[in-house]
């Protein structure tokens, strides 16, 4: 038996009202979870409050700035977080026999009523170690909601990312269109692709499913199998076109061939340099997409001659190309009107995964810290608020962290900002502007702002990335953004090291 | 509105009768498709038939074979293959307005049913241009078959090879896990990795919702959010386990306290290095999961000590794990007895794609070709058999590439391969087994093949490398695997390319 739960839009297809991929469910997650929910449940901590960061630690495809996205996405999971019964079966035949049944009772009972999530706006340019998603309520349900929410991030976000950079690379004027699909890793990958290449500030792209269900414009012509399908002009079903203006019968077959003498003599070629079977493809795609026809031209040949028309005609660029390759042609003078990107671009070839974490900052009230020899996967501990100082100019100078019991800075008031690791890297800054970066998004199960569409959250992308400096966005050794802690923090956090790290003795 | 149509498995879960992720679906396709299908239709070619070709012309990873996964995807894709009302809808909106309505109703009407899959078993060890699967049927059909399979098919064969690489570099004893959900390439990514990591040769996942649709084993234990949610012993709420043996109460606290006293002494270390939190983690995760207990050790520090007793432990080893760690890490004789393996190997980051391809060969029973100025773009026309001609020790030697029309080659008869570009490239093999690789898989609307299931897709995997020579498998400088063609296939593969090229003037 095949059952296939067809994800479709509701039927007036309002934008964001789409369903979500059916995969992502409760049991989308690791295992260990489940285990740790349940020895969690075991020792008696069915009542613990925790907070977890969701953040990631490096900037991808050696930039300096990342672009937030996926919210939407673990809203919808939030809202729909349920164990089905055949969930809870399976668990129960996969887990030790040891796992007492009542585990099972508890597991099926879980809601995220209960967990509150602050979160940045979706679309916003983000930093290293600024958590994007702060989770608090039952210890358990956070827990189990992990790897899902990571998974919506991490590749959403890398997505926009990479979108984002090549559409810097291309500037505003050159059209951005996502042909990767097939090359995609899995159908939802290139689903996923296409969305959030659209918000990184792409066009459009070939994915039909992604217009049906996002309202992403979508562009095709035709391929090479096109072209080669036609052997001679005798196949032309159809040859005649009305004018577009006079509304006159044309036979588009002979004006073409008409033109392809006096080009051919122009040129001082012969005419079977050229092929019939090719020309006939071209009519036939002519007459039926008489507007905005596009020619794939490479099926037999490359052209190699120039004629100053050749120059008002449109060129659109597809193979291989990534970020690198269009701005090598850019410093040629390129011509090209239109680039059609596709592995590179969803893929992220350059660097395949953005390496979100999800980490317990504090439990119970009291904050926790997770040491490590590697100075820059130890953890800021405790629930923070962060506060993003802008200058005179309107750009962002820093992103600073606050222990959420001291008071916001203040516009004009000078404020200390420290590197969290690096004592005697300190600043003043008197921000001309204080942007509050968390927003309360999820409590009492519902959903707590209202949601900005597909289009506004690209608009937030271009806005963002226009408040921060060029030399951070720059692709060529970009400068670090700085994100620094406030001194309260700093001690905390220090003395929380302290307190935590073993001492051990010298003999 | 949020519609969640989860992907279930059969109420009784018999593997493989799964249902699949309803994104797979016939709008998840290029735009260009559609308006390739509309011109067809528009010229005529609605009773055209055509033969196409799936394959890929680079093995991946600097590797020379490939593994072929993603059939069974194809086939119920081809299954469930029809345009809904709300499709259909959808395309009427997008499209230009030329578009005669007739062509709407032509696509509502479309099945598979006439089209014949050719395809090589799912789990074999495939080579650079051979065809993968070969479909024969109505040219505008399988025109709008052709994203689709090509995203089912590249991204399973690209994860199976990875994993077969990281069980060769593993040797058969090592358990190796996949632990990538949350760095997957979307969330239907991370199933599909999953899967296929499965059947190239993984042990398991931490992916519990792999676990529930494929029945793959799914496997887990706790993260440093676990260890550090504890602060002291007393938080303990159980402290009791029965002896495994003797069923005797056995107060677990008392008794590590004990030996925590007893090794501090043996060390020669303070007692109060270690973290109680740490501890009273470890014995509640120890009762809750009595059998098979594993501990994360470098929440707090990481152990610096060695005892003749830990060679009597189990390690697990998980972080950013790639096929060079492990090798390096043979060459140092590690003690690991098993590998979690996440980014890497999900988005297969040495190449996040494979760049399988889907090519006209053949159009109403007429060969047809692909020229390019790159040579290993130029397709090999026509409708082929292909057949891989194994040595007396067993192993494959060549895969021969045959026009339909020639009788297969015979074991003990000598027949000419030859290179499909390089003249003098040719060798005579005398084949001790000849075996055909394409069945007919998909004909009249059906599966025409017994499917294995995910066990015995796995099985294949490992019987189809243990043919090939170890040459081909090493990870450095492997040697290329021979494809060849028949002299025939080369004759008329030459003779239609000189027919299709054009011919110039010098002046």
């Amino acid at each position: 038996m095949i059952m296939i739960d067809r994800v479709e839009t509701a039927s007036d297809r309002i934008r964001n009202n789409h369903s979500q991929n059916g995969v992502i469910q409760p049991l989308l997650t690791d295992m260990y979870q489940i285990n740790m929910a349940y020895a969690y449940w075991k020792s008696g901590k069915h009542d613990d409050t925790a907070v977890f960061d969701l953040f990631f630690r490096k900037n991808p495809f050696h930039g300096e700035f990342t672009i937030f996205a996926g919210l939407e996405e673990c809203l919808k999971f939030l809202e729909s977080f349920r164990y089905s019964e055949s969930d809870i079966q399976y668990l129960k035949e996969t887990m030790p026999e040891s796992v007492e049944p009542e585990f099972f009772d508890y597991l099926s009972s879980i809601t995220t009523k209960d967990v509150k999530v602050y979160a940045i706006d979706e679309g916003k340019v983000v930093f290293p170690r600024v958590p994007l998603l702060v989770l608090d309520g039952p210890l358990i349900v956070i827990q189990l909601l992990e790897t899902t929410m990571l998974t919506l991030v991490n590749y959403a976000s890398l997505v926009a990312t990479n979108a984002a950079r090549y559409r810097m690379a291309a500037g505003r004027k050159i059209k951005l269109l996502e042909f990767g699909l097939r090359r995609a890793q899995g159908p939802d990958g290139g689903l996923t692709a296409s969305k959030y290449a659209y918000v990184g500030g792409f066009d459009g792209t070939s994915n039909v499913l992604a217009g049906k269900l996002y309202g992403i414009p979508v562009k095709g012509t035709h391929a090479h199998s096109y072209v080669s399908s036609y052997s001679s002009l005798d196949e032309l079903h159809t040859q005649t076109l009305n004018h577009k203006e006079t509304g006159a019968v044309m036979n588009l077959k002979d004006v073409s061939l008409a033109w392809r003498s006096l080009l051919a003599d122009k040129l001082n070629i012969l005419q079977s340099e050229s092929s019939d079977g090719e020309l006939a493809a071209f009519i036939s795609f002519a007459i039926a997409f008489p507007s905005g026809f596009i020619a794939l031209i490479d099926t037999y040949d490359v052209l190699k001659f120039e004629l100053d028309w050749f120059e008002h005609l449109s060129i659109v660029a597809s193979n291989d190309i990534n970020e690198e390759t269009i701005i090598s042609l850019n410093e040629q003078g390129h011509k090209i009107d239109c680039f059609g990107i596709g592995t590179h671009l969803v893929t992220c070839q350059r660097q395949p995964a953005l390496g979100c974490v999800f980490k317990l900052v504090e439990i119970n009230g009291e904050a926790k810290i997770k040491l490590s020899q590697d100075v820059e996967k130890v953890t800021c501990p405790g629930k923070k608020a962060v506060y993003r100082l802008y200058g005179a100019d309107g750009h962002a100078l820093i992103d600073l962290m606050h222990r959420t019991s001291e008071s916001a800075p203040k516009c004009g008031s000078r404020v200390l900002c420290r590197h969290p690791f690096q004592e005697s890297k300190r600043a003043y800054v008197s921000p001309a502007k204080v942007e509050a970066l968390f927003k309360l998004y999820w409590k009492d199960g519902k959903i707590q702002q209202d949601l900005p569409n597909l289009e506004e959250i690209r608009d937030r992308v271009t806005e963002s990335l226009q408040t921060l400096r060029q030399d951070h966005k720059r692709n060529l050794n970009p400068t670090p953004y700085k994100v620094g802690v406030t001194d309260e923090l700093y001690n905390f956090l220090h003395d929380l090291w302290l307190q935590n790290a073993p001492i051990g003795e010298l003999f």
